[in-house]
């Protein structure tokens, strides 16, 4: 999507030189826009590591572009072309990309995913390397348009009953372009509907404690021009109570195949209130989020602690650069729940990229028969 | 209670000259204990104003003594004994009072009161002004204190059924001692706990976009001395979804003499997950809160804007003092709701003076019956 008028994505080759990859180091967002030029997968891995680039999409298409530059380092240095010994050492590298972010499903996926694309193309594994991250990324972003092409019909149909006033959808933390590799989950349908020229508006929660809404959907939406306006993630029941939202949309860190989801600690209050005020509550996600395994999420799925002085700082801009504050008194402990899980029964339907259904196993196996 | 080990209440007449009205100014707090000497209704009316002190309780007993300050002037000045001009210049400062925030209940029935006790006193309307200052705190702290041994009963009971395992108790905004003279209303359940004894923790809701649970609720139950826990407003459904929350109490600005309570924004959405996941939920408040007008709060309770900037940018504490920083992007918007309203079906209790009912005007009315 566009930043100062011009189109980017999260993650890509530098045009003059295409042994460069280039992402935008997140961190100073939406501070500073900075592009990254990563040389080497120990780059790579340093970025996804310390979060210059983050989100489920993004992750995946950054093990693509880390084994790319793997294959460039090892194969410059001693083996043209592939032997086991290349492959030994580039399986080391993978190792090393995956380690960095043990949890994200998606590294692991993608990077094994240029490991055997090398092993069917020995005679030309950089090009396999490359071709498979340009591959990953395309699919990315391929998955994402589609989820916005059909959760835009929502969005059309609500903007048809209000007679084309604005649409006001709800959205929690960051599941934008961002996240991914183009369009985002999330914020796919908003964008869709901006192309469109169906007017929306989007009430964007801050997202404490890392206010990644805040940060980053407020940065992504205003530069795109999409219109939109920044609340404390205490505003929305009362929002919904007043006739101020007509749905919401999150995106999803895991959804079990039986509808429950698990997205960023606060995305459940928000079901309740959707729910308490008859607000249609939609889930975006592609279908690599789904767990076909786990049927109970709020019992199943293992939530992340993370360390309380996300809570009790936070970084904010002044006229003298980026400076982190402490919130707190020194002497009160915090605590740190990353995500929540949001039942079925408070989710209207799954916005997934084969289309959009009701959160049940039921109806997410007539979407993926080949699941069951 | 308590800082620093030593009992304060909010505002109290300086021990050494009684001439001089003392706050703790609360506008520093967490990261500073600054004590402010008002010796003027002017001041008196810059602290009201401005926040120095602010909260329901505290408001009413600071009409009180700024009415007290304003018949020291006005006698020292010109008028001895009282007379008509002195009544005059005293209804004149009465008004500059009631001006610094219009909306106070409190406020306004605290000068009347001082006023009406001067004319019927008008021999000695400094000694009536004072006694009545006087009066209205210690009122204020009667009330809360009651309160406190009311709602202490609920507590013990659920640390029974727990075989004395720690009550966990999650509280939004603070309704705390800060916000009145002692006790305060939400915390007073709480300290009544912890001098009989009751293990408790506390779950302190930050607040946002004000922080009043991070800065002020963190600061006087740490220095009180009570374990807590400051967490994100997100994280109070995943707590009650896994048994974490034994029960809520929060403070209310104004609660409808049928049930339904306005308290600081977010306060709805705690409710709703207490009633998604069978936790009771409680709204602490003296009978001064009711509105026996309105019928239904949702409706009819007017909810104030505020500005933006106030979720915008934060303040926080630095190694080189206190400093703000803006959390947003530059063009991004934000709305800035101040308050929600919980209707009286999700509360199971309203914690009064006078004990505690369900929350229906049949039930209020029974505690209340002089207002039928």
């Amino acid at each position: 999507m566009k930043i100062q008028g011009k189109h980017y994505r999260t993650v890509w080759l530098k045009p003059e030189d295409p042994s460069v990859v280039q992402i935008i180091d997140q961190r100073y967002l939406p501070f500073e826009l900075v592009i990254e030029d990563l040389r080497t997968p120990q780059e790579a891995a340093t970025a996804i590591k310390e979060m210059h680039a983050r989100g489920a999409g993004l992750i995946g298409a950054m093990a693509g572009y880390g084994m790319y530059l793997a294959a460039l380092q090892t194969l410059g240095a001693k083996f043209t072309p592939a032997n086991e010994a290349f492959f030994e050492e580039i399986e080391k590298q993978g190792a090393m990309l995956k380690a960095t972010r043990p949890t994200a499903v998606n590294l692991e996926w993608g990077v094994n995913r240029a490991l055997e694309a090398m092993r069917a193309n020995p005679q030309n594994p950089l090009q396999a390397a490359r071709e498979t991250a340009q591959i990953i990324a395309d699919e990315d972003a391929d998955y994402c348009r589609r989820i916005g092409e059909h959760g835009v019909e929502i969005i059309a149909e609500i903007s048809k009953r209000k007679n084309g006033a604005p649409v006001n959808i709800l959205t929690h933390c960051n599941a934008g372009w961002l996240a991914f590799v183009d369009y985002g989950t999330a914020t796919a349908p908003m964008y869709a509907a901006f192309e469109r020229g169906i007017p929306i508006h989007v009430w964007v929660d801050e997202t404490r404690p890392r206010n990644q809404g805040a940060r980053l959907t407020a940065y992504e939406l205003g530069q795109h021009g999409v219109p939109h306006t920044v609340i404390a993630d205490n505003v929305g029941g009362h929002l919904m109570q007043h006739g101020m939202v007509d749905m919401v949309i999150t995106g999803a860190d895991r959804v079990t195949h039986t509808g429950d989801a698990a997205n960023k600690i606060g995305t459940y209050l928000k079901a309740l209130a959707a729910k308490d005020n008859g607000v249609p509550f939609y889930i975006a996600l592609p279908s690599s989020t789904f767990d076909w395994v786990m049927t109970d999420g709020v019992r199943q799925i293992p939530v992340e602690q993370r360390g309380g002085e996300e809570v009790t700082w936070i970084d904010g801009w002044t006229e003298d650069g980026v400076k982190s504050v402490r919130l707190t008194p020194a002497e009160s402990p915090a605590a740190n729940f990353g995500f929540d899980v949001t039942p079925a029964r408070l989710i209207t339907g799954l916005i997934t990229e084969r289309g959009i259904c009701p959160a049940s196993a039921e109806e997410v196996y007539k979407l993926y028969p080949e699941k069951r």
